[in-house]
């Protein structure tokens, strides 16, 4: 009784698409060169590194020279946030403990209250070095509050970091608005400050991540979300300038630099970030993202049949089921709760039944900790626990959803 | 005339063996789970996550729980230095440029004057954060003085990081001396710092690294150094307790542990790096180790029977060759001076005959700043602009010396 397997956890990862892999072949075995090598073989692998960051930076209206390639989406939104406070902490050097200033007196940081655990830890743990952070609550239907964004904006906030797209519920947050009220706010401030940062990691398949429609300053981006290698990320950052070893460890008075690097040592990545280049992983990023890109609009309206099929059959399949805000949400995501059923119980039972479905965040899985995204909805803890993330992608076809809801009726009316 | 190509720049980085792409390649595109989930296909990338983190851990004597996989060697040696140091800093949380302090008074580094830029640019970082670095000076050999070692040790010195060997110029230190003084004046003075780190990439493939043996606290180690996938490294850390995010934001006097993370998020690594586990890669890097564990002895024997056939076939060719210290360094690495001549003119005109060698450190070539390790062996000007670097591996053989040789004649003498 060896049944089909249908995996629906695209949210949390993908495999990589059969193109990407082609294209990462090469530089396994063959083109292995180090890009900091003078020779042919080093050439080469800058071309290659070149190519693939000129290609991504295209795709979503960036220069060449704005976009950090890093090991994962969470370092790279880690350095958004750390290398952003770094470049406003001024020390006295040898007398620690005595005169650690900022540039800023009490510098400020606002992220919304469903943001993924990569800003959210990071905003927690800044917050230990005495950096204020406002958490901007959101409403039942997951938008974050813009009035509350407005309210909390003062001359000492450098940074507000809203996501684009939530990984646990699809909600999709309003951020060319917030743009605007910043950009506002600087205007009649005469500020540089707060910089607008938005984790792109969810939204990037199917929505415009293109940076000036956006209006963001920074983006996080993430290749195992879309058909690429696990193991890259990157930041995008505007207007920024290479930065030497020696520069960057002096910060923003010296070199005109809102970002310093919070992994130090070669200098790769203009100075922003340092290890060895990972060609194969940054050249399957870049072609995860042309494809993307040649597919996102069909996507999307393929996605949504899929996701509007699953929701009246669900409605017709159980009667008191409750779904989250179908509308404002990505195309892949839906958020389920089946009242009197735990996650854990649904997901143990599909999994049994040979489909894969999360509870939400694959982060949280692990940790075994209550949602806080849930949490911000104002959910009861019922709901809360018995929450099945069901999220779609390239493979799923309108047969995987029949067979879902026929296997979905054996588990819960059994 | 296409002269057939000899790579001599294994240590700037390797091609992935056979064998370890093969165990990576099932992780692609089939077994792709992400390990936070928590059905079969989660499960599965689990249990290839443990599979490589047993099989690391046992190779090096240390245990499950004291690896701590990172996204290249650099981060780990960043983890290292800045973890250790971040569990020291107590903040009056709100209350910033006024209260900060640190557990320890006046926190001191030791650090060789030879490290890697990884540990050289971080321990600058630091500096600037007000911890005092001292740098260790080496011989005219490029060994470590162990007399200034323990005249630099006191009671506010929280970290050691000396190199197991050299990248540049393959020097092996002496790191269980250094151990034995470090353990002694623990014992003395009945304290728990300071930990003693060692920068093991270049080491692995030749060298004892089992921890015991060498009694290190902390140890860092790369993949692709070793014909594992780039992308992946590694920092051991002695006794340590997984720790959770919010154990993790407090720090040393809460949770007994001497690191906190530098990248936060998810939690995965027990707490000490966030982002989602790259299992293709840290499967490569595992059986990379395995592969390198099986051949050690042999490789070493037969490296080094190479090194002494292109010693001597150095010298008789060239009559007024330097060639630097060739006992007490890695069997395949060797530093050579033809007096007349810079790096750069040899390198691109061996580059032109096929050939592929270094100056030096891949990421000193890019940067294109002067070796701080040959300056720190108190070589002149010009002797540190014409270094240069051949590095052997796997596949390299006795005829490709020989066409070496050949080759070299050719392109300085004429």
């Amino acid at each position: 009784m060896n049944k089909r397997k249908i995996y629906l956890d695209y949210a949390a990862t993908t495999s990589v698409d059969p193109l990407v892999f082609k294209a990462m072949l090469p530089y396994f075995r063959e083109k292995y060169g180090n890009p900091g090598s003078l020779h042919k073989f080093g050439q080469e692998a800058i071309a290659a590194l070149d190519k693939a960051r000129e290609i991504i930076a295209k795709s979503i209206g960036a220069n060449f020279n704005e976009i950090i390639f890093t090991g994962s989406a969470t370092e790279a939104s880690n350095l958004a946030l750390r290398g952003i406070i770094k470049t406003l902490r001024i020390f006295d050097a040898g007398k620690i403990g005595k005169n650690q200033k900022y540039l800023i007196q009490n510098p400020r940081i606002i992220i919304s209250a469903i943001e993924h655990e990569s800003i959210l830890e990071t905003a927690k743990d800044l917050e230990q070095d005495g950096i204020e952070v406002i958490f901007i609550p959101v409403n039942k239907e997951g938008v974050v509050d813009l009035r509350e964004i407005k309210k909390s904006l003062n001359d000492q906030t450098v940074l507000i970091s809203v996501m684009y797209a939530n990984n646990e519920i699809g909600v999709i947050e309003p951020i060319s608005e917030i743009a605007k009220i910043i950009s506002e706010f600087k205007k009649n401030k005469k500020q540089i400050y707060p910089l607008f940062h938005t984790d792109a990691v969810q939204a990037f398949q199917f929505l415009d991540c293109n940076v000036n429609n956006l209006g963001v300053d920074l983006m996080t981006l993430s290749a195992h979300k879309i058909y690429g290698p696990k193991g890259v990320g990157l930041l995008y950052a505007k207007g920024l300038k290479p930065l030497s070893n020696e520069l960057a460890r002096k910060g923003i008075l010296f070199n005109n630099s809102f970002l310093k690097p919070i992994i130090t040592g070669g200098g790769q990545e203009f100075g922003f970030r340092s290890g060895t280049e990972n060609i194969p992983l940054i050249v399957g990023f870049a072609r995860a993202i042309q494809l993307v890109g040649q597919k996102k609009l069909k996507e999307l309206k393929r996605m949504r049949k899929i996701k509007d099929f699953f929701y009246k059959e669900l409605r017709k399949a159980f009667s008191d089921v409750q779904i989250f805000n179908c509308y404002n949400t990505l195309p892949n995501i839906i958020s389920v709760y089946f009242p009197g059923f735990s996650a854990q119980d649904v997901l143990i039972k599909l999994d049994q039944e040979g489909i894969e479905v999360s509870s939400g965040s694959a982060c949280l899985m692990r940790a075994a900790t209550k949602s806080h995204v849930l949490g911000a909805l104002g959910f009861k803890n019922e709901r809360i626990l018995g929450n099945v993330r069901f999220s779609f992608g390239r493979y799923t076809k309108k047969d995987d959803i029949k067979e879902l809801i026929k296997r979905l009726k054996k588990v819960l009316f059994n």
